[in-house]
């Protein structure tokens, strides 16, 4: 293959935690690396192709570590309930109708969302997962893909779902030119007893992958926990040797002083999800301990029925404002990390130690959104504009693995149109079976 | 003037509140008011122009009862800071700089992103007011004005600015075809002695106009209002006389039970501004129990310095999502609440009777937005859509008065290039004065 080789100059390009966070001049991108990046401009080599990015802020491409992207269909079905209702009479009576087919064009739906909103990379546990890979596979996004498993059935059922989230991981791990890991994914420990649990961290250990499950989103799981096991979801699961594997939860909403500390010596990442936490009334998270005890917190989505889009953007306002709010300190979770969060740290929580950052030798993930907008007006903090007055629909072009799939706001990979149409079809054929 | 008279077909259109709150059919506009909103076709009349609606979602437009519009030329100037040092480091030795041209270009700036935004009416506190009200009477939009007035200063120049604020509401109330009214606006109870505050009251009752003010915002200007005057708030404000005038107060974070009760004998309107409320770490306002109690509530951006951007969407979700994850209660504040505050109490609390809702006799002021996106499909609840997934640049058109103002995203009555020099440049002068 011919090196592809471009170098962007006059542009604007975030680098959160530096001392410079927004630096201005030229980066070069070699195939699907970022090769340099800098104020002085590069050696002029003949042959590589320059592009002006006057009007464009750069930024790392966001990282989104927390979701079920084939619900998307159940986008506004059932919205402004009880948990328990929503669950029971809304969300599984629907779920357990999808057909592959079904997640197909749901899985479509949310990554088409995603590309264009500047979500690079994306975590899914789900279930027919080789349809969702396809669908990774197609679009040129970069994901971290698992079978989630839930433990409610026969024991013959129990090992059934678990040989297929074995065989997933290991045909999946480092396809579709390396833009697919894969995870071992146990649902919940409220929905899968310890032996089964625990089953899951030997096959972890088997194919030397990292875990990820949901935990402590509600208080009410944290009781049942207490009492069906005499232990807290984080003391439980450490007994289950979940964190002797490199390990990400999901939410981590109700956790006291002794499990941040035990989270934070395991180096376990939360994925903090704070827009379907506060719609599904679930609580909200202590990130700000979280991140002072060095845990690595990071940004998801969560399903797009529990939030209700794939705005990266709106994940990381809320993170920066909420917690400000709810501690009373305006100096909380301020925008470089609210950035890091979303991108750096979403990295590393879901161990891709090659993005999340722009710098030589990191992966060319990155977007650049419109700033001569209204609402982004004037040029005063150009990373403080892309946290608190940004959005997904401000992302102008992104790049993946050095690849553009979204170019002035169109994606170049995927079917707008035949995604739409079906979706909405799929939508309206689930409510007739 | 010839009549205008118009129809749209197809389209779907929000009515919250109501039992069909997406109603699919008929709008008849003619000049400036809505004739004609149904399932069924209404009687053919040669002349007058069908325009098909489908794709589009029809709203009220938005309504943004607390701002001041030219503070957006501090957008990001001073962000995650504590609040005394934003105010006296940052947003004071700016402000004190502004020029009637600052103010004329921060406002225009502002106008734009709420136009383009889907915001037809808004309020504005501020000084240099002819220029704003310039603005207003050129860009088409609808908004309730008033010189806001601090009272640190000597009598005579209390005095002075007192008759600015009268001059101010006399000269504009009613202009701009109508779509300028007036207000009386003492700025706080902490920053207008008793005695001043009760002159404004009294010019509120000679000019038969209503009152607006900042109240509650911090849990420290209450004790402040407690140490000075040995009494909360509230029981000031109606003690000096404001709640004899029909009233909005800004913020009201910090409420106990009494003051609850006490704004709802009065019908003393909140304006919820709960993006600014929680990035400069106020607090949260007590939503539900003010609803509860019959308050009217409704959203309010303040200035972008503090939110940073004007994006009443935003403001929508906010309010229907923190109230859900601080009350634990998935129910709070349900998407049909939400949208109601955005628009038919939002044009309660600033006492106009006639926009706020799409129904026949109202003002035709209505935005529609593009429904054929990925992040608002399926189609299964479009108004949950509106609340939980759209964002300002989901805005396709909007019309104000009758007038279209904004036509596939681009505004039609103001020149957007040379507003976004000129922000810029204004800005960066600011810097350097």
């Amino acid at each position: 293959m011919k090196s592809n080789k471009w170098t962007i100059k006059n542009g604007r390009y975030v680098i959160p935690g530096s001392d410079k966070p927004v630096l201005t001049g030229y980066m070069t991108i070699e195939n699907d690396l970022i090769t340099y990046i800098g104020e002085v401009e590069p050696p002029f080599e003949s042959g590589v192709e320059i592009v002006d990015g006057s009007r464009l802020l750069f930024m790392p491409g966001l990282v989104n570590t927390h979701g079920h992207a084939a619900m998307s269909l159940l986008r506004g079905y059932g919205d402004d309930l009880a948990l328990q209702v929503w669950l029971q009479e809304k969300m599984w009576p629907m779920e357990e109708k999808f057909t592959g087919q079904d997640v197909y064009w749901g899985t479509s739906l949310s990554v088409l969302e995603m590309l264009k909103g500047g979500t690079t990379t994306f975590l899914d546990m789900y279930d027919h997962m080789d349809r969702v890979a396809e669908v990774v596979e197609l679009s040129g996004i970069r994901s971290v893909l698992m079978r989630g498993v839930i433990g409610f059935c026969s024991e013959e059922m129990q090992n059934h779902k678990l040989a297929e989230a074995i065989e997933f991981a290991r045909n999946w791990h480092g396809k579709a030119d390396g833009r697919i890991t894969t995870m071992i994914s146990p649902h919940a420990p409220y929905t899968c007893p310890p032996d089964f649990f625990v089953k899951f961290v030997q096959a972890a250990h088997d194919l030397d992958l990292p875990m990820h499950t949901h935990m402590s989103e509600t208080r009410r799981e944290v009781e049942q926990n207490e009492a069906d096991y005499g232990l807290r979801p984080v003391a439980h699961l450490e007994k289950l040797g979940m964190f002797t594997r490199p390990s990400l939860v999901a939410h981590g909403v109700h956790l006291n002083d002794e499990e941040i500390e035990i989270l934070a010596r395991h180096q376990v990442g939360v994925s903090h999800n704070p827009g379907s936490n506060l719609k599904l009334a679930s609580g909200i998270a202590r990130v700000t301990d979280l991140l002072r005890a060095g845990v690595p917190v990071s940004l998801g989505t969560d399903g797009a029925a529990s939030n209700n889009n794939l705005d990266m953007f709106e994940e990381m306002r809320l993170a920066a404002l909420i917690h400000k709010g709810i501690s009373g300190d305006p100096t909380a979770i301020p925008a470089p990390e609210a950035m890091r969060m979303a991108t750096e740290y979403g990295a590393k929580s879901i161990f891709l130690n090659n993005v999340g950052r722009l710098a030589p030798g990191m992966k060319a993930d990155f977007i650049a959104i419109d700033i001569d907008q209204p609402h982004l007006l004037p040029h005063s903090d150009l990373l403080s504009h892309a946290v608190y007055s940004a959005s997904a629909k401000d992302v102008e072009h992104v790049w993946i693995n050095g690849q553009q799939v979204v170019k002035h706001g169109k994606c170049l990979t995927m079917d707008e149109e035949m995604i739409r149409h079906k979706a909405q079809e799929s939508f309206e054929n689930l409510l007739q079976r």
